[in-house]
């Protein structure tokens, strides 16, 4: 199986944390393709870089979708999740979708932790696009600044697994996901300091991939979720632009 | 007054449709400023159309945000609103926010019609985003192909008025609303022959916008609305990388 | 353009507290003619008040709706709209319900304080009936008494002011809404020292009647917001019975 | 245990209706005292007309309320409940709450029928008021004009055995309630006939009355359900405008 | 009147406790019949035990649904209850459901205490699980170790009561229920001291089984809740096995 | 892997139904360990049957959980399964969940089919358990007798696939999910033949368990799912009293 992980930010060693730790639940014969956004920005947090994200994250499935038998957009918060789902005919998986799917087979409700409270408001968004906002017990988030993106997670681990702590605790949470891209395979770090289950969004695609390649279920061809009709367009990016116009073959 | 009209599809007929709709209900000093994206689809109707067309919308606004006091998202859908309102200092409403709203004054449940099915799941999901399924009597679409995007109004205005007709009686909707930028100005025609108050769309967002604008509310500094912090980018169009990363004043 | 002011109280200082404020967002050619109740409470502050005060409303619009345009309940809680709106051939409008769906445009939550817990039950079932609890962030209030229902405003601003400022923190509230005719002008007076926009109710109701004025929507004819058709009555006030009775042209 | 039923409506064979069914399930040792409304409409069938009608249902408790251990609200709709239940020392049980709740402890989701359309979106904001929604299979109503509403009963009662039959059927309801005073007793015709558990909301209410007078809940002096402060009051007729003052011992 | 009390509980003393308060409340001809678990957990706690208990339930109820013309299952969580209204042709009412639709009858939402936190998941499923959430103001319990389960009354009586107390402030809640048959009778000693309204679980369910009883709905012959076809089995209890396989008559 | 594929029905050819199902998708070291129920019901199918046949998967979870690292509940509408998740070490992941869940990442709402419409109020109970209410488009269901339930597949194969496909249009349903285990393998003869993904709940499962086990999450020690403390019992079968007594290692 040859699942994609798209990274919606172009930094480039935010991709090489989640591959990481996305290889160290992937079944033996999965291969796990990154691919980091050749524009965009170094990290989305907001809800417009969300939206250029992903139409970012669109133009990377339409230049990678034959390389792949699933696809993981790999920034909590999935964005473009829904049109990449309906354009393409494999299976598309969001990192935070997949997380609180899991999370949902562990517990009554979930608990997303950030390491910077600027995510709060498009994570809980997401939750409710999602429609699980009855599972769902609380976006919680640190307050105050960090360093570098890529150094988030050490940085701020310690208080990270004290808020964990302490809002599980308040909010009788069944599960802890810890919340974006900068925090992948921290679950592996801090899960024996928990006392609950820890699910790590990247992994839980990983496994949420494998599982839908398994399952053959197939693509729409009415409904909702079918493949739109050929439209042309005009100034876009020449391979998104071509695989809406139905000209990719 | 000054009121951007932004149109996320690039065919001009129908922003000039919605110019037409728009002044004949605009306040005496209001100026209704139409821009047509310059790249896009000629029409929006898919999840994965509105995810490109909503980034476009950005980049209009970051283009044009200076020369007006409130600023129309135009596409059914508001496609890019989250983001815009997040981003720049002068209010934005998107159309069909703007139409429910004014619904929700004039009945218990409003009913939006369509003259194609494809819009259906992306307009169920605006009245989602929007918090106002308890007020939505359903969304209802003619099924059938049509001719041409800018004459669809015409062509099927008989069929649209019976299905108003027929849906309104069995949903016990209380208001109608036209959805779609090629229906804009088909409220004006048909709220003769119907039994329940008719809102246009665009008709509703202008008046919303001389409301914001008369209300100076302000912008917020703190909340989930606030403009998010300089972030750089990289190979996005220059105008909304320059407002992304403050760089432009 | 003649806007009713319906003040469901029977205090002149009020209704006068609320015209001031409705002037200065009104267009150029809006009139508002504001109307005190003649019967009823110095201000309406209980459930068991509201329901008499809505009934009241009936019989001042019974009086007066041929001199309007459009007609504001106003005061906060919106006693009788439903009742009014169903009633009469004008649009009618509540002030919370302008303020509620004006905040809506603004941000994701709004918002609403007032200068006296008394209050919450009556705004909290107020939200809900208008279907918004979802776009709500709380009704918060102060605690302890006040003085003159006239003078509060000045009496409690600060107090007001420090209430809002860490509740719009603790709740991620987008917009605050501050509630009740006796705040009316307190928005104009507290936005600048404010993170977030604010909707004065008042000014909210006068743009929002100017825009369903506008749209020209018509009265609806069937659905749940026709006129009923015509009942007798004994031993109600003769204008509200007369029209009731379709006795009154 | 003295429990006043309060017919809204001015008509008094819609009370006699109302006590005859009632007296059939009444225990024992329980009166129902009868009251028919002194002023107001011969039936309450809108939303403006229960809002007066709830106003002329306090005045009925402000005069009555000290003869009976519990009242009833007579009119389905449940018109000045809210009210009621915060300004008098004795429990207030409405018609449609009572047999709703009944309905709850006998399946899953309870159907409610009326002889005339024109009730049903005042009977489904009743359902909504109370928060049921997810409780409530529909509501069904007969089309067509009616004779007099005291005969309405006889007039329909095949007709509303139909609709009811095949209702049960399409909507998987697990209990019918035949809503409105008109219809009060025809439960017990038909509920031979019916395949599901049928409830008579005069009897429900009757009983539920039986139940909080027995239970001696007590009156709250908190919350949002404590009577209010003492207020006075111009232009109200003298009983409620003396408890809502206070003034009446 | 006779009516089952069924303790799922294996503890004799607590059917005592709640026969005490429910006979107490009971109308004169009402006769109380205690049956305690033959089989099962000293205290149901948990989802698991639940899950069994509700399956004891059912048994208890095979065995003598023939002496009750309703029947209560007396354990807050309602163990086994929709199984048993299928399954039987008499009225089950569990005592947190008949607490919970009482309380709605007394103000708008209610508050549950218990004297232990293990309970609060099932209780809060159980809220969820009859559609009451929007009525429900909070589960809130002690922390910390107890004696005996039938000494944690007296033993907690006070804490319980400053739970209470500050709970109330706290959620606006309108009224208390004390939840878990260890409780029962703690709502007669302990009301006069609290500001809300206080409902007894079991003494509710005996006045909604009264109520239901003299109502004489009658048993659902189609619907959710008919009794089942026929169903052989193997392995269980053989009351309700026989009742199961409509061998007993 | 190991994967408990628990059938809490008595009949073995079900069983062998869906193991043969399961196989299909399972990973290549994943093992399948059929366990049928030793007592109970030939074919779960009613709210009172699930009571007890949810007891029984607890009974079969004691003795066989050691040999596992993950259990399926394998009837569709989950019996038993809350307490067994609270209850033992290893994931515990129901056919029915499971299958929901995975719909949720291949469309917008899913809809389940069956059989007999006897399972209808049964499923649509599970699906509001696990809070999926916004993502499902409907239960529906054959009328009419069918022969023995292990033949029920090829009997109505025909009969299902045409009301599939019938209601996915009616519904907008994105996915499809042939509920029971009488149609484990349904989903692989008919998801040619079908314009939407197909969903077979037992694949679900295992693809699910697989997922959860290469997580690695833990078992948690607090919140609501963590394992209750010792408790001991009067009259249960051995293998279950000694697990929630802790006396079985």
């Amino acid at each position: 199986m040859r699942i994609l992980l798209l990274n919606p930010n172009t930094t480039e060693d935010l991709t090489q944390l989640m591959v990481q730790s996305a290889r160290r639940t992937a079944a033996p014969g999965t291969t796990i393709l990154p691919i980091t956004a050749p524009r965009g920005f170094p990290y989305i947090s907001s809800r417009a870089e969300a939206q250029i994200g992903g139409a970012i994250v669109l133009e990377m499935l339409a230049a990678h979708h034959r390389d792949g038998d699933a696809a993981i957009v790999a920034a909590f918060g999935d964005p473009g999740l829904r049109g990449a789902r309906e354009l393409f005919g494999i299976p598309v998986i969001g990192i935070s979708e997949a997380a609180m799917l899991a999370a949902c087979m562990l517990g009554r409700r979930f608990l997303i932790i950030s390491f910077t409270s600027v995510m709060r408001p498009w994570y809980e968004e997401c939750v409710e696009m999602h429609g699980l906002g009855s599972r769902c017990a609380g976006v919680r988030a640190l307050e105050g600044a960090f360093g570098s993106i890529t150094q988030v997670q050490e940085e701020k681990e310690e208080l990270l697994l004290q808020l964990a702590t302490s809002a599980i605790m308040e909010t009788q949470a069944d599960v802890l996901i810890p919340g974006g891209a900068p925090l992948a395979g921290l679950a592996d770090k801090i899960k024996a300091k928990l006392p609950v289950p820890v699910v790590d969004p990247t992994q839980a695609a990983v496994k949420m991939c494998e599982a839908l390649i398994a399952l053959k279920p197939g693509k729409a061809t009415t409904g909702t979720y079918r493949r739109p009709a050929a439209k042309p367009s005009f100034g876009l990016e020449e391979g998104i632009a071509a695989h809406i116009a139905h000209r990719d073959g």
